[in-house]
């Protein structure tokens, strides 16, 4: 079974595709085809992703499915005419969170940026600077300002997930690669030594680790089964005599590694996103 | 007015995060204080939670609000115990949802990820490895393989862009600073020149961009204002003869910025995470 789905934002419509996500992921017998509708912010547009679904509508088994997160009401109530099933995200929560706390929601659609998102994007973006000068153990200057650091060997995930905490949630992360020399002296490097307390241990399993090193240099010893059994290995020995959080990575998604940090260095968070 | 809201997830927490974000910035007068609370996923968990929501409850003078997105009915009907507006997001959909596709929801937390998932992590972290090597024209070598390319003056948004894109949707985006020789010559470098269908062009006001620039080279011929002015005028005159699209992201999120570039460049998008 195949059922088309459009998601409807009024502005980037990330909020839509991950609840979208959330929901659809949890039917597992149907085939979604899944369109993001960005930007649509006026009447006109509405009505022209009306048109847009019911011509799908006419050559579809089943009805449509939308999914909006328009914020203005009279958009909502345009869009609720197109023929398919709409859920209307805000519509469901927003009238009764106006009787929770007792005053009118107030639609801002969120393309003018007040101070707050000024200071809020400009942290964001220190933060992705930062994620990057600190890459792969790059300036090893600066690990006092950092609210955590990911250790692990060359390949495990640390730099996605630095730069994803960064981005995401506006926390300074430098990531450090165990390097041969790190890991023969089991001991942690001595740049390392003040800031155990930040540090996140990231661990994989060597057969996944060989075949991401495998695409990255075929056939080198780098990449060899051998090569990754052993790193890992004297890497995990190392984490656990110094007693780290350690984090095994093989089937967790970026999203997954990066939250699991924060929950198990208990740090608190605020989302930043706009 | 201050209001406690819970975030209960499941999982990492973040759709309801950026779902709590649009709902609850609709309400200007009212003083969020959010916590997230991720992984709450067997019964004993979400026990805990209601108990330490129950806590809050006692100390404040109006009911806390829970926004919960486990998908498990059990732990759902549990959280409804709590001493809280509790809005169950998932309840909400999933029964309708059930009703329009005639089948059941099953549900599936996503810790365990199959090989479609595995792909789709893959692809994204080769993005992202893509964007570092040719952020900030670094590799110039693999431009063909970029499904789009940013140009824009130092410091105008196009790093943080790039990774963006890569991380939420698995695309190859390098990006390329306009330096002075460029701008003097009035034309576009030669390695851009066979991409120019690729191209998203990133301008900002020159204020903007001198408040940035003087955060990062304090009272430097870079930062001033004239010079940004300079710089600004003779990039976006580029821009236009070359009929790019262009962006000001003088008050765009990242995620604005993002999404805008693949609408005008007509990229489709499938959104990658978890």
């Amino acid at each position: 079974m195949k059922c088309h789905v459009f998601l409807v934002s009024d502005s980037t419509g990330i909020t839509a595709e991950r609840l979208a996500q959330s929901l659809l992921s949890q039917f597992h017998e149907v085939s979604f085809d899944i369109r993001t509708l960005r930007y649509i912010d006026t009447l006109e547009k509405v009505t022209q992703v009306c048109q847009q679904i019911d011509q799908v509508a006419l050559h579809s088994s089943i009805k449509p499915i939308v999914i909006g997160t328009l914020v203005d009401g009279r958009l909502r109530a345009r869009l609720q005419a197109a023929n398919a099933h709409v859920l209307d995200i805000m519509g469901a929560f927003l009238t009764p969170l106006e009787e929770i706390l007792g005053c009118q929601a107030t639609p801002s659609v969120g393309l003018t940026h007040g101070q707050g998102e000024q200071d809020t994007y400009k942290q964001r973006m220190d933060a992705v600077t930062y994620a990057l000068l600190h890459d792969d153990g790059g300036v090893q200057s600066h690990y006092e300002r950092a609210d955590l650091i990911l250790v692990g060997v060359s390949r495990s995930g640390k730099t996605p997930t630095s730069v994803y905490l960064a981005m995401q949630y506006g926390l300074y992360v430098a990531n450090y690669p165990l390097v041969e020399e790190d890991l023969a002296s089991g001991e942690l490097p001595g740049v390392l030594r003040p800031h155990t307390n930040k540090l996140f241990a990231l661990t994989i399993l060597p057969e996944r680790l060989h075949t991401i090193r495998e695409e990255r240099r075929h056939g080198s010893e780098y990449a060899s089964l051998a090569q990754c059994q052993h790193e890992v290995r004297q890497a995990e020995a190392l984490f656990r005599r110094q007693r780290l959080p350690i984090c095994d990575v093989s089937r967790l998604s970026v999203e997954e590694i990066a939250t699991r940090a924060l929950q198990q260095l208990g740090i608190p968070t605020r989302a930043l996103h706009p």
